[in-house]
C-alpha cells in the first residue's frame, strides 16, 4: 500500500452526485500522481444490467502534483457499480476498485457504486450515536414507584452484573427512560448527538428482546409518557433518538404469538412458523423456544408490523413519538429460513414506510458477520456490524490473556471473549491486518452505505474493549472509531472506563457519581475531545479515504475534502514514518489538534511522521484543490 | 502458493455428498500437511440464515504425509457456505476458503459451498464440447437446393469471411443441418461427445440470434426433419446436442414481435417493452433495434416460451427433438432493465421445466463477464463465461502484436480484439496472474456449478486463440481448457488451426479436405490427444485442484481423486521445477501420458520437473489415500 497511487473514492471529491436518480449521468473523478504515467488512456467500466458499457475520462490537468481525470457515467441500475482502467503507454492495465489497484480483472462486487434508492438523511452523517440499555443506564426517581416484576431478580445499582442463568436475563436494576432524560446534559457534556435505545417494549427480561407487544413502551421504564418526554427533552438538546426493533421473532409471550400458540386458525398464525397442527411447535431464533421466529411470507404481518401507516414501524415515528428512526435486531437473518429469503422484502418494506411518514428518518440493520450482501443501499442505510470495524481494531490492540469469567451456565471461561468465534481467545492482528480486514469487509459495500455502517469498540452484545486493551491503546481505538469512514458509536460506560468480560457483563450500571475519579475524569476527557474532533471537522464525516502508510505497528491515513483534509496517525509501537515526496502535498500546513506526535516536512516534499507508541495523533490540513476543468 | 497448504475444495476426495438435500448432513475433509501444525483445533464455519454455525472436526489420521480431518456441515440453505479454521498450539488462526489460506476473516462470498438445488446430469462431467456455428460448418447435398433467401448475400464456401457490414451480418454460406450428421464422424474422431449448435431457429442473418420463430427450425438448415435426425445420428454415436436461445431478446420480425407491434391491445405487446402508446418504439439489446427485449414480467411470454409443457424450452427436450439441453444466449442481461431484475425467476423457472420434461439435461448461461453473483446453482449448471478461463489464457499465452483487421464500418483496427474491452489489446499475464485471475473468478462459484463453466480458447463470439498465440503455446492452452476444472469446449475450426482477428471473422467455413495437410494434421492430432486425455481420466473432469507451483513462466496442478490422480506441467518459458518433499507423494510413480517433459524424484522426496518451453506435459500418478476413520 503506498501513498502514491491512484485514488477515487465516494465522496464528494471524487462523484459529483451522491444521490442520483436512475438514469441520471454523475461525473467521476479519478487523481493519479504526476509521475505515475505515462498514461494514454484513462476511462470507466461499468455493467449496466450485467453487460459492460465503458466511457473515456478526459483529463482536468494538475493541481499539487496530482493529474485529475473526470469521466461521466450514467447511472441505469438502482446500485450501479463502475470502476476504472488506467492504461499505460508501455502497454499495462491497470484496474482500480474499492479494493485498491490490480494488474488482473476485477469482480463486479468490488465496484465502486453509485446508489440511486432514496439517500438516508444528511444528519446521519454528521451523528455520533450513544448507546443506551435501559435497564442498566440511569434510575429516575418515578423508578422507586415501580413494584420489582414478577419474573425479574431485583437489583440494586451498585451490584455487580450475574452472568449465570437465571440471573443472566433476569437481574433488574431499574434504570427507566426517565432516568435517561435527567441525564441527557451528559450526552451534551460527551458531544454526542444521537441516541440509541435497545428495546423499550415490554418484556419479561431486562434486555427487552423478547417483546410481549409492540404497541406500548413498557410501563416499568415509564410508559409512552416517559418515552414521549425523552425524545422532546432529546430533540431540544438537538439529540436525536433511534429505537430498537426485533424483526425476526417476538417473545413467546407477544400478544400477537398468544393469540396463535394453540389456536389453528387464529389470524396471526401466519405470522409464524407453527410445524404442526396444533400450533404448539415452531420455529424459534437459533432454537430459543422463547423467541418465535417471524414468517415474512404474511400480508398481515407485514401490514401490522412494517408497511404503511397504522403499522408499528410506523406509529413510533409519528408524533408524539418522533422517533428518528430504527436499528433492526437480527436484521441478518430476518426472512431467512432454509430455502426461504424475504430478507429484500422486508427491509424495502420497512425502509418504504418509513420514507412515507417521515424521510428524515434512519435505518440500521444489525448484521454481525460479513454484511455485503445485505448493504447494497436498498434499505439499511448502514449496518451494526463487527467484521469491518470492531473486530479488526480488537485483534490489533488487545492482549491475547484475559480474565476469566462466568459463562451463562456458571462454567469458568478463561480465553477472552471475541465474538462468539470459537478461535482460541482474540486473534492478534498487525497494522496491517487490521488495514486488510477493514479494506476486505468494506470493499463491497457502497460508499454511501459505508458511511452508515456503525463503528462501535463494543455493544451490549460483546465484552467491553478495555477489557483486553492493550496498554496505552484506548486514545487509539476510540480515535479510529472517530475518524475511519463510518457511523462512530459509545456504548455508554466505555466513556466511564467500564470493562466487561462478555456481552452479559458489559452491561454494567452506569458508575454515576464517580466522574471526578482521576482515571475516569481522564477518560471522559479524551472522549469529550474525540467526539468533539469528529464533529468539529465535516470531513472526518465524509471526506475521502486515501491510506498513506501501513505496517506492522503503524497506520496513517488521511479523510479528504475541499474545504479541509485531516491526517491521522494510529500506532501501537513507537512510528516513524516517512511519507514520499508528493503523496500528501500540502502537508507543512498541517495543524496539530489532537496528540503527541510530531509532523515534519522534508526538503524533498516527503513528510515525516513520528511518535512514541502507543499513540493517536490528529492533524488538519488544507482542502485538496481539483483544477478547475477548462472551459 | 506454496504446495504444503492446507487443501479442501468441493471434490468427492473431501465431500461425502455432491448433491445433497436440504436438512442433510454432508461429511467435508481437510487435508493438512503432517508438519505444519501442531493445530489445536480444526472446525468449520457455516453461516445458515446468515447467522454463523461452528462445527468441530475429528482427525482421521495421518496418510501419505498428510493428517485429515472431518467435520460434520448439515445443509440449511440451497446455497450452503463453510469455510475452515485452523486453530495452531501458538495461538495463531487461519481461515481456509475458495480463494485460499488467510490470516483474517474472510467474506461469506469466497465460502466453499454446498448446493441443494437439484444437481445436473452426470454425463455433463463427462463431455467435452464441441461448438458448430451452422452456416460455417458443411453443406449437404440438399443445402444446394434451397434457394438463397432475399436478404442474404451468397457466398461460396472457400470466400474469405466478409467482417463489414451489411456482409458481416448477411453473408451467407448455406451450411446446413444435413451437413452437420454427415460430419459426425469427424466429430468422433475428435473424441468430442457434446455438439452445441447456435441458433437454428429461422432468422434473417446469418448467425440467427434475431429468431422470427421458436417453434420451426430454418428450412434453410434443412428443417424440423434435418434437426432430427441429427439429433438422433448423433444420439446413436454417443453425442448429446444442446441448442441456444435468446432470452434476453427475439429478433424485430420474430412472430411475436409482429404481433404486438403497432397493434396496442395484441396479448404480445406485454412481452417486450413498449415506451409509446402506438407499440412502436421499444427496449431492445444495447440500443440495437432488431432485437427487442423481453419483459419477463410478462406470465403469458413465461408460459409461451419457458413454462412447463407445451412451452418452448419443453417442446425442443421432447421427442422427436429430444435435445440434451439449452446454452442461453445473452443470459447475464435476461430480465434486468434498470430497477427490474427478474434473473433469477427466469433461469430457476427455465430449470424447473427442464427438470419436468427431461432431468437428464443441461442448462449454460452466457455470461461473459464476472458471473459469480448468477452462478449459485438454483438455475444454471454453468456458464459461457471469460473471465475465469478464456481471457486469463489469452493474457498469459498471447503475442500483443496483432495483424491490422476490419471492423463492421470497414475501419482498420490495428490492436488485437481482446472480448470488446477497450485496454489497448490483450493484457499481457504473468504464468502468476493467469492464475491469481482463475482463483479470483472462481473463488465465488461452488465446485459443482464451476465444473460446469464451459473453457473455451474462443467461441463464435470472439477471435480465435491461435490468432495471436504465442509461438508453441497452443499445446499449453489447448492442455490447460482439458485439465483445469471447467467443461472443455472445442470451437469448431480450431483444431483445423483456423484464425480469426474478430468474432466476426472467426467464422470461417470449415476447411474440409485439408486434413492431411501437414501443420493441420499435427493440430488434428494435438486435438485428438488432448481430448482423449481428458475423456480417458475422470480426475479431469471431477478431481480435486491443488496448484503446487506457480512463478512467472510455469504453472504446475494435480487433479486427485482417490483412483487417479493427474499432473500437469504448463509452461511458456523452460521450466526447472523443485516441489517441496511431501506435496506430491507419490511422485515417484508418475507415469507419462503427454508431452515432453522430465519427473523426477529426488532423494528427500522432492519432486523435480523440467521442460523446454512452451511446454504442456502431464503424468498420472496413484490416487490419493484418506486415512480410515477409527471404528
Amino acid at each position: 500500500m503506498s501513498a502514491l497511487l491512484p485514488h477515487h473514492d465516494g465522496s464528494t471529491l471524487y462523484v459529483s452526485n451522491l444521490a442520483p436518480q436512475l438514469g441520471e449521468t454523475v461525473r467521476v473523478r479519478l487523481r493519479v500522481p504526476e509521475r505515475y504515467g505515462p498514461l494514454v488512456a484513462v476511462r470507466t467500466r461499468s455493467n449496466p444490467d450485467h453487460e459492460p458499457e465503458w466511457t473515456d475520462a478526459a483529463s482536468l490537468g494538475v493541481a499539487d502534483g496530482w493529474e485529475w481525470w473526470e469521466a461521466p457515467v450514467t447511472v441505469h441500475n438502482p446500485r450501479h457499480g463502475y470502476r476504472w482502467v488506467l492504461q499505460h503507454a508501455d502497454g499495462r492495465v491497470e484496474w482500480l476498485n474499492q479494493s485498491g489497484i490490480h494488474t488482473i480483472e476485477t469482480l463486479d462486487a468490488e465496484d465502486f457504486a453509485l446508489v440511486a434508492h432514496p439517500a438516508p438523511p444528511a444528519w446521519l452523517y454528521d451523528a455520533v450515536m450513544y448507546q443506551v440499555f435501559p435497564d442498566r443506564f440511569a434510575r429516575s426517581a418515578q423508578a422507586d414507584a415501580h413494584p420489582t416484576p414478577g419474573w425479574a431478580i431485583a437489583a440494586e445499582w451498585t451490584d455487580p452484573v450475574d452472568p449465570v442463568n437465571p440471573g443472566r436475563s433476569q437481574q433488574f436494576y431499574g434504570g427507566d427512560l426517565d432516568g435517561v432524560r435527567e441525564r441527557l446534559d451528559h450526552l451534551i457534556d460527551l458531544g454526542v448527538n444521537l441516541l440509541y435505545l435497545t428495546p423499550v417494549f415490554p418484556a419479561e427480561s431486562n434486555h427487552r428482546y423478547n417483546a410481549t407487544s409492540f404497541h406500548d413502551v413498557d410501563p416499568l421504564l415509564g410508559g409512552d409518557d416517559a418515552f414521549v418526554r425523552l425524545v422532546e427533552a432529546a430533540h431540544e438538546r438537538g439529540i436525536r433518538v433511534i429505537g430498537d426493533l426485533t424483526s425476526n421473532h417476538s417473545g413467546d409471550t407477544h400478544e400477537w404469538f398468544l393469540a396463535a400458540y394453540g389456536h389453528p386458525g387464529a389470524p396471526e398464525e401466519e405470522f409464524y412458523y407453527f410445524t404442526d397442527d396444533g400450533n404448539t411447535e415452531y420455529e424459534s431464533w437459533l432454537g430459543y423456544e422463547s423467541l418465535p421466529k417471524f414468517n415474512w411470507a404474511s400480508h398481515e404481518l407485514r401490514r401490522r408490523f412494517i408497511e404503511g401507516a397504522g403499522s408499528v414501524v410506523a406509529k413510533w415515528l409519528e408524533p408524539p413519538y418522533s422517533t428518528d428512526g430504527w436499528r433492526i435486531d437480527v436484521a441478518n437473518m430476518t426472512g431467512r429460513l432454509g430455502a426461504v429469503d424475504l430478507n429484500a422484502d422486508v427491509r424495502r418494506l420497512l425502509r418504504r414506510t418509513m420514507l412515507e411518514i417521515n424521510p428524515d428518518t434512519i435505518l440500521l440493520g444489525e448484521s454481525t458477520n460479513d454484511a455485503v450482501s445485505d448493504l447494497q443501499g436498498d434499505g439499511w442505510h448502514g449496518a451494526m456490524t463487527y467484521p469491518s470495524f470492531t473486530r479488526p481494531v480488537w485483534g490489533w490492540l488487545s492482549e491475547p490473556e484475559g480474565t476469566p469469567y462466568l459463562t451463562y451456565d456458571g462454567e469458568t471461561e478463561t480465553e477472552p471473549w471475541f465474538f462468539t468465534q470459537p478461535i482460541g481467545g482474540i486473534p492478534r492482528y498487525t497494522a496491517r491486518q487490521f488495514v486488510d480486514a477493514v479494506v476486505r469487509f468494506t470493499a463491497g459495500i457502497p460508499w454511501r452505505v459505508r458511511l452508515g455502517n456503525m463503528q462501535p469498540l463494543d455493544t451490549h452484545d460483546t465484552a467491553r474493549f478495555a477489557t483486553n486493551a492493550a496498554p496505552g491503546t484506548i486514545p487509539v481505538a476510540v480515535g479510529l472509531s472517530m475518524t475511519l469512514p463510518g457511523l462512530p458509536v459509545v456504548f455508554a460506560g466505555d466513556e466511564f472506563g467500564l470493562t466487561g468480560a462478555d456481552g452479559e457483563s458489559s452491561r454494567t450500571p452506569m458508575p454515576w457519581g464517580t466522574e471526578d475519579e482521576p482515571a475516569t475524569a481522564e477518560r471522559l476527557a479524551l472522549y469529550r475531545d474525540l467526539v468533539g474532533l469528529r464533529r468539529a471537522h465535516p470531513a472526518l464525516a465524509t471526506g475521502g479515504l486515501r491510506w498513506l502508510h501501513v505496517d506492522d505497528e503503524t497506520v496513517v491515513f488521511v479523510r479528504e475534502s475541499a474545504d479541509e483534509s485531516v491526517l491521522v496517525l494510529a500506532t501501537r509501537g513507537d512510528a516513524d514514518v516517512e511519507l514520499p515526496p508528493g503523496s500528501l502535498p500540502r502537508a507543512a500546513e498541517g495543524v496539530d489538534v489532537f496528540g503527541d506526535a510530531m509532523l515534519a516536512t522534508a526538503p524533498d516534499g516527503a513528510a515525516v511522521l513520528s511518535a512514541e507508541g502507543p499513540a493517536f495523533a490528529v492533524w488538519t490540513l488544507p482542502g485538496v484543490a481539483i483544477p478547475a476543468p477548462a472551459v
